[in-house]
């Protein structure tokens, strides 16, 4: 308010063309650069866990960064708030995307297709107090996975639970859990406990803070923000205690109170169900069947579930808790919400939290326990003599077109010991290198940067004879420790 | 103006959050979806691209869809206006980025970076009037290839013209030509025609737009918008029609007026050395020096260049013209706006448009020219019985947990026929299928669903005959003409 205020009078003083001014340079609040070693690292986890998006036969779709305000109006409850607007330049009221939920929902009902299964890797934006070192951004990675269409009861839920597995295992980052629930079970356990059912969602968001907050403060705010009475709030409090497996389900299904609420039953047999499912697919010992589990977002309306690492990451000296790692859930009721006759495209789909992956990542290459190489060229082109950028540029050419990845120094004259230094500090395994006494018998050499070995090659067999040295190389050692 | 007027009206009467209400769903304007084809269609470009780039040795580096307003401020001249703002929740002033040049600027002012080769493939936004059909965006991708540093002239920026070659040959899309003109040459030409040297670079932005307007028009909007005499017009009107290689910088290097200024000399000399290297690249039979080419953006102060394609594209009947599809320069200060000691980093680069390239492609999809297939499911584990789910389910994880790209249908008891017709129309190229007597003797069929040939394998076999099937596919038979 009073920064607008300063930077408006700041406006009509000085017109902002006017003088190219310093400024502090710094990227937007919550937001970083991704330097090459982070790319490297970032690219590599996105195509593990595209390679399990298309394992499961998901398709690649993209949506624009914003869409219209009106398309996400109502749709993120509290959160609302934390959504980015574009300025009104006249024209379209637009938003940047919060989630990648949404607007694959608005992609569905304006195309009218009631039968998908896709994946989407793109940023989304929350005005949200950014914890960066955490992996808690403004702009961040959400990496989604989700079928839509009418299907019997949790086979493609339970598919997205074993999606999450496969995804996790293939990281490696540590022992986790998949803790589940259900959004009926939660409305009926309100419902049980006496809370009227226009504040089940409200309610709902409390009890989602329980990962954060201890069960009394919780408490404290269902009964004073939340309109809950004291008695219904500690009733809750036993159930959101439990958590466990098919024995829990069967306990809870001849639970007094919960057995005569439709509402409860219906979210227990699914559980149920999706609990049969995850050990036909061989991940049950994966599972946690958690009544604490609730998840803020309001469009959910079935099962819903997250992975937590379950033990703190080791990286130097330090621990790091990482916490939720994926989440997501049953929506039902989204796609309705677009669709003027009210038409529904029942959904379920996960969400994987890279950025904390990420985050453990950066952190494990900062403490040394990993490396990573920026670049992929295998071919560095040098000469010892001066003048002879000429030679070298056709010979870059000639390794270019035949496929080769070639640098070679933008410099005239480049030191011998320079270009070298260049090799060893990029991990580039092989360097030709050009003289003139050499040239003139039509020959180069080819130097391998590791073992300092170098033979003669006849011009002309350049191309062949470094194609082989290339296959040849064993990129793992070549590479250090793979990330 | 009369919207915003009546939204805020709208908003007084009926606070949005209260009923989710139905509204024209689109994406905002000028921007669209990419569905499973057009992105299959995008990821193989880019793919393609990104193999050139790092054929060169780059590194990848991202930076946020936003920065501070006050980076991009000053930096587009008369293209400013197009700059898409956020909205003043509080906090920094914020704007979309408008290229991805001025963000490695920053990047490399803000981190102290004196030499760096490195591609950048994000979207970019324009507040532009679109014409979608001929892949004109509000949001589209850039694919950006640039070397900073200090260099031996012309070395980086050849380069970066024999990769704009690679890659045009790469995605196969006709033949083009590459246009290349120089800053200073134009600077000069300006200085010796008698344009004064503060209306040199609006001169320069009304130039650029001969590729769109004739020169009548052109010259009109010079003197008449830009103040430039009719005399000192028809000066320039002389120089903008030539074109040709070294033979024609020969000539401007003893052109009278020219050979005076000493701007347009080095100009000359530039260019002179750059086709000289593009001939040692082996490309310079698709070098143009173009004395027309401007290039509307301030910040170039060398070298710059434009590749267009030169013959329209068949699609169908229709022929569709494409022009301008790559284009960059040299712009040595751009860094320097952003240090505190105007401390300089010469930089170099090019910009792909594969929007248009996208839209030629998704042009002969539409034709029928070219398919894409769009997952890469292999198997699909069908059942030809009642009550079969649970084994489907428990091959389908023995087949995923093998890395074998697996479907099954999400309902309990799919048709037989659905299940065949599935992989027909997804080009899956087999399917296992489960029965009950099979199942009692261990074993299970797999079809071939082209030749529908079937074949019994035992259950302990099987992930291991799929994986002899699968490697034994040719994949470009089965996936159709490649993009």
């Amino acid at each position: 308010e009073e920064v607008s205020k300063l930077l408006a009078l700041k406006a009509q003083l000085k017109p902002e063309e006017a003088t190219p001014q310093k400024f502090t340079l710094k990227t937007a609040k919550g937001t970083r650069d991704y330097n090459a070693q982070q790319m490297t690292i970032r690219n590599n986890v996105l195509q593990k866990i595209t390679n399990v998006f298309k394992k499961h036969g998901a398709e690649c779709l993209d949506t624009p960064v914003f869409e219209l305000k009106d398309v996400l109006t109502g749709k993120y409850g509290e959160d609302s708030k934390l959504i980015y607007d574009l300025k009104d330049q006249g024209g379209e009221i637009l938003s940047l995307r919060y989630d990648l939920t949404v607007p694959l929902a608005r992609y569905l009902a304006m195309n009218k297709i009631n039968n998908l299964k896709r994946y989407h890797i793109a940023k989304v934006y929350r005005r949200d107090n950014p914890a960066m070192t955490r992996g808690r951004y403004r702009e961040f990675y959400q990496c989604d996975y989700d079928i839509a269409g009418q299907f019997d009861p949790m086979v493609p839920d339970a598919e997205c639970l074993k999606v999450v597995t496969e995804i996790l295992d293939a990281l490696d980052i540590g022992r986790y859990v998949l803790k589940v629930n259900h959004r009926r079970l939660l409305d009926g356990m309100f419902e049980a406990c006496g809370v009227p059912a226009d504040k089940f969602r409200s309610t709902c968001s409390t009890v989602d803070k329980l990962d954060k907050m201890s069960w009394d403060e919780v408490r404290t705010e269902m009964i004073n923000e939340k309109g809950v009475t004291p008695d219904a709030a500690d009733q809750i409090g036993e159930y959101v205690r439990l958590n466990g497996g098919t024995e829990l389900v069967e306990k809870l299904l001849a639970d007094e109170k919960l057995s005569k609420c439709k509402s409860a039953v219906e979210g227990l047999e699914g559980i149920k169900l999706l609990l049969h499912f995850c050990s036909l697919f061989g991940i049950k010992d994966k599972i946690v069947f958690d009544l604490s589990l609730a998840r803020g977002l309001d469009y959910y309306t079935g099962v819903i579930y997250e992975a937590v690492l379950t033990q703190p990451i080791k990286i130097g000296n330090e621990e790091q808790t990482v916490g939720s790692i994926a989440g997501g859930g049953r929506y039902d009721n989204l796609v309705g919400m677009f669709d003027s006759k009210n038409k529904q495209v029942p959904c379920v789909g996960v969400s994987i939290g890279v950025e904390r992956i990420f985050s453990v990542l950066e952190a494990k290459l900062a403490a040394g326990e990993i490396s990573v190489r920026t670049t992929e060229v295998d071919v560095y082109v040098a000469s010892a003599q001066k003048n002879f950028l000429d030679e070298r540029m056709k010979i870059c050419a000639q390794l270019w077109d035949a496929g080769i990845k070639t640098e070679q120094s933008y410099k005239k004259n480049p030191k011998m010991l320079t270009q070298l230094q260049h090799c060893e500090e990029n991990g580039i395994p092989f360097a030709v290198v050009l003289g003139e006494a050499e040239l003139k018998r039509g020959v180069v050499k080819i130097r391998n940067i590791i073992t300092r070995e170098e033979v003669e090659v006849p011009q002309d067999d350049l191309v062949q004879e470094l194609k082989v040295k290339i296959d040849a190389l064993d990129r793992k050692v070549m590479n250090g420790p793979v990330v």
